[in-house]
């Protein structure tokens, strides 16, 4: 058994390791999570927001995995703000409410217009009980984060930098500008774990990380290629046949998936694919003038090109492996990378 | 006296702390590169490739400040490798030559389509004399790396990542996966010092990068509001305004300035200004269809709008100081961090 190691993070979900699984809809379902979490770090999953129905089976499946038929749940669950803030055929209030019920260990909140209202459903929500929910909330601005950790009291943040796969703000800073700012602008003593999140890849990245001050890293498309990861095969085999080259952050993608009402400024990093280099600039949610939706579309087709969300890492993805063995060579390299630090400092 | 930091790039310069002040043109002269390191760093100057005259008053200002009226200088010097290509009026070629008759301990070589010629050319000049010149090349993909380190065997590897101001390759990855990737391809035994670029203004990010296993760091943002900074004193003034979100990569900056003939694929990143966005997409030294360059030009004029050159940590300059309470503040801090670093392993 190789060293664990110690962070505000750890001590707060009670985990080996502060290697977080985040909440990706279309990818990281019950079974990944679960994994991850018995890996030694944390897993996430999130609806897909299709059917209420299928969001309950993923508790059974859970609740299968980590032979606990009943209690506390040790993995998270996430949520759009914005979809929770509608009324939608696929309940996303009660999926909310479900996830609550289960006893998930945290809630990851994102991407809302006022965030802050479902932080405070969550804690209403607990005062009746024993338990008590952990909730994380993602940031992209030093703004958002200060709001988050004074105002609605969060228990950890998720910095998402602009390297990140999947949904993120298009003005988001690179993670290294992001995390580093966040970390020096409120103290050590006063804050609430700070989790880095963007194009984390590689053991050597986490314990930059961790020497930086961030509390754990999230490493989302590092999973994407895990058997039981949501991504159907064929975004599988794309994702490990790209290189680090190969994304690009568009409001394109959403506009072509038919995804649209993100908030405002939300877009998302994806595989490149032709046709959306040219479309840079739109804005979200408007079909550029002179072009057609539907001819895009079709010309995609044509060409068997998909929308696939994929961080800047993803030219590390290789192969498609357990998340036991994925958290396993992050954290021992993590560990090795740290101990070398020692000899750094000349007294 | 704070303890120093020991890596392969401190031994290999004999400096105290790992901080490098990149050669900019425009930017970092003589009297900045030697105060650099008379505070313990190590500093570059770069031609402004405007007459030799100029360039050879530049060793006048070092030899002075560093009160060394002969022998070898612990400062180095920059090249673009395009413009030592050509036969100019400026004479770049002379200037290589003059700073090797200087004594430089370092040079640094970038944006060429043959670097390679450069580096026999400087190992060749040293053949003939005791004093060997340490070459730096820059460096902005893994392949690129992999040549500098096994074809060319230079000295140190300057890793610029895309948050780097001023011009770099459009398709350079992030720090955080660039140097990532370098680092994790080239075992520690066999590879020259690696120095991470890009992005860089806080302490917190030096330790990051030294845990992850880079030699040291190169902060050209940093340093351009400094009194001995070449910017101008308007262009100083935007530096210190300027807030983290307001740079952008473009090939739309040198157009409008006309420095035009960067090898393919160079764009820079600077301040933006309004009509950069627009021009988004645009190809390397081609004004877009339709727009005319001279009425670009003329409107950047009439809003005083101007070219200025700057990383994603601009936010991070505040105010005009000396390149000792920099240098200082980085190394205090960031030897602060790795020793936060000891109590995260676990054992």
């Amino acid at each position: 058994m190789s060293p664990g190691i110690n962070t505000s993070l750890t001590r707060l979900l009670g985990i080996r390791t502060p290697i977080i699984l985040p909440a990706m809809a279309f990818a990281s379902g019950g079974l990944l999570a679960s994994q991850v979490t018995q890996a030694g770090g944390f897993g996430f999953f999130s609806p897909t927001y299709s059917s209420y129905d299928h969001w309950a089976s993923e508790f059974t499946s859970v609740r299968s995995t980590l032979g606990l038929s009943s209690g506390p749940l040790p993995v998270g669950a996430g949520f759009l703000g914005f979809r929770l803030d509608k009324d939608t055929p696929d309940r996303p209030r009660d999926m909310l409410q479900l996830a609550l019920e289960q006893q998930v260990k945290a809630v990851w909140l994102s991407f809302g217009s006022d965030l802050g209202k479902w932080v405070r459903h969550v804690r209403e929500y607990d005062t009746s009980r024993e338990h008590k929910t952990l909730v994380f909330v993602v940031v992209n601005t030093l703004t958002d984060a200060l709001v988050a950790i004074n105002d609605w009291k969060v228990d950890a943040i998720i910095a998402q930098g602009s390297e990140s796969g999947g949904h993120g703000a298009s003005y988001a800073p690179p993670l290294l500008n992001l995390l580093s700012t966040i970390l020096d602008a409120v103290p050590e003593d006063n804050r609430p774990p700070i989790i880095a999140a963007g194009g984390l890849v590689r053991p050597n990245q986490v314990a930059a990380m961790l020497a930086m001050g961030a509390a754990g890293t999230v490493h989302g498309t590092l999973f994407l290629a895990c058997p039981a990861s949501l991504y159907k095969p064929e975004a599988k085999r794309l994702i490990i046949a790209a290189d680090g080259q190969n994304t690009v952050r568009s409001y394109a993608f959403d506009l072509l998936r038919g995804t649209t009402g993100w908030p405002k400024g939300v877009d998302g990093r994806g595989l490149t694919i032709s046709g959306v280099g040219e479309l840079q600039g739109m804005e979200q949610d408007v079909c550029p003038p002179g072009r057609d939706l539907e001819v895009l579309q079709k010309a995609m087709q044509e060409r068997s090109e998909a929308v696939v969300w994929a961080g800047t890492g993803v030219g590390e993805v290789r192969n498609s492996r357990d998340p036991s063995a994925i958290v396993q060579e992050l954290h021992d390299g993590a560990v090795a990378a740290l101990r070398g630090v020692r000899d750094l400092i000349v007294d």
